[in-house]
């Protein structure tokens, strides 16, 4: 997807602090962090929202939780806790059309809404 | 377990507004509801938290990113929005220490973190 910015970071078109990646998905650091460790798992495949899931995405998306493990771990958050979250949608916040999980740690991380 | 909340309430000892259930996972109603729809997806096994997800564990967790998908339309979400998040840890803020989706929508949702 030529307009989209989180296409473009995974074409190297745009810079990102790159923390993992693989066949399937790629990961970065957000640039405008929300805690001290805030960091945004993509799928390589341009996915517009969490409700452009199909069937035969259940591989994918059992990996990215794999991943997500993974990646808690690697930044330290593994003991003391972390967050994961999709945005979905305008009520939902989302802000960049690629389906993204923010994992988010190294701070307690409060209530579950603002 | 037989300490475990969630694993009594997939037993039917502790009594739940159950929304979804197939034969890996169970969704229910939170009794404390952030938002107007506040929905928990587990597992029925019992894992504790998503630092014990396991590689076998890939195929359940593509199975309950679908059916959160599928929750969100069946609950009027998908077309507005919504927010899927997991607490891990203490920081993270979970409260349970059973494995949990939470799926949050019917209002805007506002900031990532309060």
């Amino acid at each position: 997807m030529e307009d989209c910015i989180f296409c473009q970071i995974i074409a190297g078109k745009i810079p990102a602090a790159v923390v993992y990646e693989d066949d399937k998905v790629f990961a970065f650091e957000d640039i405008k962090p929300a805690a001290p460790v805030h960091i945004l798992l993509i799928p390589r495949r341009h996915i517009a929202t969490f409700n452009d899931l199909k069937p035969h995405d259940v591989e994918l998306m059992g990996h990215m939780a794999l991943v997500l493990k993974k990646l808690a771990a690697d930044h330290g958050l593994a003991e003391k806790g972390y967050r994961i979250l999709i945005n979905c949608g305008s009520e939902g916040g989302q802000q960049v059309y690629h389906l993204h999980y923010h994992l988010l740690g190294g701070r307690p991380l409060g209530r579950l809404l603002p």
